[in-house]
């Protein structure tokens, strides 16, 4: 038979146990070309399961009231209609809460577990581990002697940041829950400091840990810790939005739900691309700029409005205007 | 004589004309070796001016009290210690709010008046036009086919925004105050739709005008336009943040200041990337990441902690503890 937990009923906010349902099944058939019957030796269980149990528009769609929850496994090939894969091989796969499978076989991924445990392939050289480093690395871009924060980080994801930013060159600060946590972070992943965020200092420790401000923060937490992270951000500074464990449990229902949280919840889901700028960060591309624009411009393919007050004397009032927004071009004073 | 406007004390919020004052001074000297006298001609005013009234900490320092008002002038060179700047040459340069300014002359740019008027060079092909093609062609990234929305879209920069967009392919949406600016983006820049900022139903007005949602938003406004924005956002959407004019007026003093307004404010001040990102983005990385990572596991140059609980049976149970924090390493269900 093949035990499977499922979604019994969708939590309101912090789930409890009811809200998983244990069944029995009769063991899946792999049919169609393709098809691979997989048995489950290890499940990885990761924060964002929490939400794929709430009925929210997501990257990936919701688990269904029924449904068998999701989750990568190491698994061992059973049956196999892929000449690819033979019955005892060992596989990384999203085989979700149970003890049987049938997948696709271009879900998979061999594992070979003489280069490594088989539970590193669910933690720190699975989804976890890539996750650190894709997110550090390729958004991050963390540079020698700057200073990266990271949250959770003692977790999978966190312990890689630290290690990758030390390997970076850069000091690396830790949040974590707890001083047991805290410790392990500094002694086993190497970081610089490590600051409890349930401490109720945990802004002012922050500022004390990161003495020359914050270049990169690995957000996989939200709430307090970016809060208390906004303010030592340094020009910049790059903040690679992962996971945003502590809204988790319902912004959707929380009153306390602020335009932040949406804000970050949607950088995350979508993806989104926040930059500031100051247009001299960019004079490298003046000249660009001229040549292509100046010739639309005289053409008249590029048409601009001037509002063209007269006299230096009416300065401060046309000024005053603008803010008002009364005028409609750009604004400029003809000196007298 | 030199007539000078100067920052006579700081607004509190919204500026009057007693905040400045105008003083007569005798005309500069320039004396070393690379200053230029200028006798400015046209004096461009600037919503980012109302910020440097305020003495808050950003990415220019504050005008002085009793100092002159900034800003950028196309003026006349009078007296020149520069050889290749001579009495009669027109520039570009940061004049401010006066008749004469002495000024070094690496910081000026000739202009050529047959190539366009000198009032352009204030304005489209100034620092608003650069602004625009800056932030929306080097963060923003158009492609054909997306939608781009802009505020403040009758201004120098928004104009050139919305005609860039329509340059690169994208449907164009406009914001602006009042319906005969919401016209004027329409009819002489070319916008495909224009919703005024002071409609009441502005969220909604803005989702009939971008059907297909909005990828790139270029944010000159801040407050209740980003409100409206927001939602509307597609996956991997951009934002460059060029501007805030809606909280100059002293975020800091306001009460309804929120973590948002901060955190854009922040982000313009500082340049901050915000990024999402789902790991499956990176998938082009992987076998980067393993070749480079895997290695290091083996040697034990990189650890890792891992929590293995055994039984399926006990997989809620360690989900809701993984939630709490209660482990530390991975947490892996060992399937029975």
């Amino acid at each position: 038979m093949n035990r499977q937990w499922q979604l019994a009923r969708r939590p309101e906010a912090e789930p409890t146990v009811d809200d998983f349902r244990l069944v029995s099944l009769d063991i899946p058939e792999p049919r169609e070309a393709g098809e691979v019957l997989v048995r489950n030796r290890l499940l990885s269980l990761d924060p964002y399961m929490r939400w794929r149990m709430n009925d929210a528009k997501s990257y990936a769609r919701p688990v269904g009231i029924g449904e068998v929850m999701v989750g990568a496994t190491v698994g061992e090939i059973v049956r196999s209609n892929d000449p690819s894969f033979v019955p005892g091989d060992l596989v990384l796969a999203g085989g979700g809460w149970q003890d049987y499978a049938v997948v696709r076989s271009e879900a998979l991924r061999k594992i070979d577990a003489a280069a490594a445990s088989e539970t590193a392939y669910l933690g720190v050289l699975g989804g976890p581990g890539f996750t650190a480093y894709a997110g550090l690395m390729k958004i991050g871009e963390p540079r020698p002697g700057e200073t990266v924060v990271v949250g959770a980080a003692t977790g999978p994801v966190g312990s890689l940041v630290v290690q990758l930013a030390k390997a970076a060159g850069c000091r690396a600060v830790a949040i974590a829950g707890g001083a047991e946590k805290c410790r392990l972070a500094v002694e086993k992943f190497g970081a610089d400091a490590a600051v409890d965020h349930r401490d109720p200092d945990l802004a002012a420790k922050l500022a004390i840990a990161c003495p020359r401000g914050i270049d990169v923060y690995f957000e996989n937490i939200g709430g307090r810790v970016l809060d208390a992270v906004i303010p030592l951000l340094n020009p910049f500074a790059r903040v690679p939005v992962c996971g945003l464990i502590s809204q988790y449990n319902g912004l959707e229902q929380r009153s306390d739900a602020t335009p932040l949280a949406q804000l970050m919840q949607d950088t995350l889901v979508k993806r989104l691309l926040v930059r500031g700028f100051i247009v001299t960060d960019y004079n490298a591309y003046r000249d660009e700029f001229l040549a292509l624009v100046a010739p639309k411009v005289k053409s008249g393919a590029i048409v601009s409005l001037e509002d063209v007050v007269e006299g230096l004397a009416n300065a401060p009032s046309a000024f005053l205007g603008l803010l008002k927004g009364l005028n409609k071009g750009k604004l400029i004073i003809r000196i007298d």
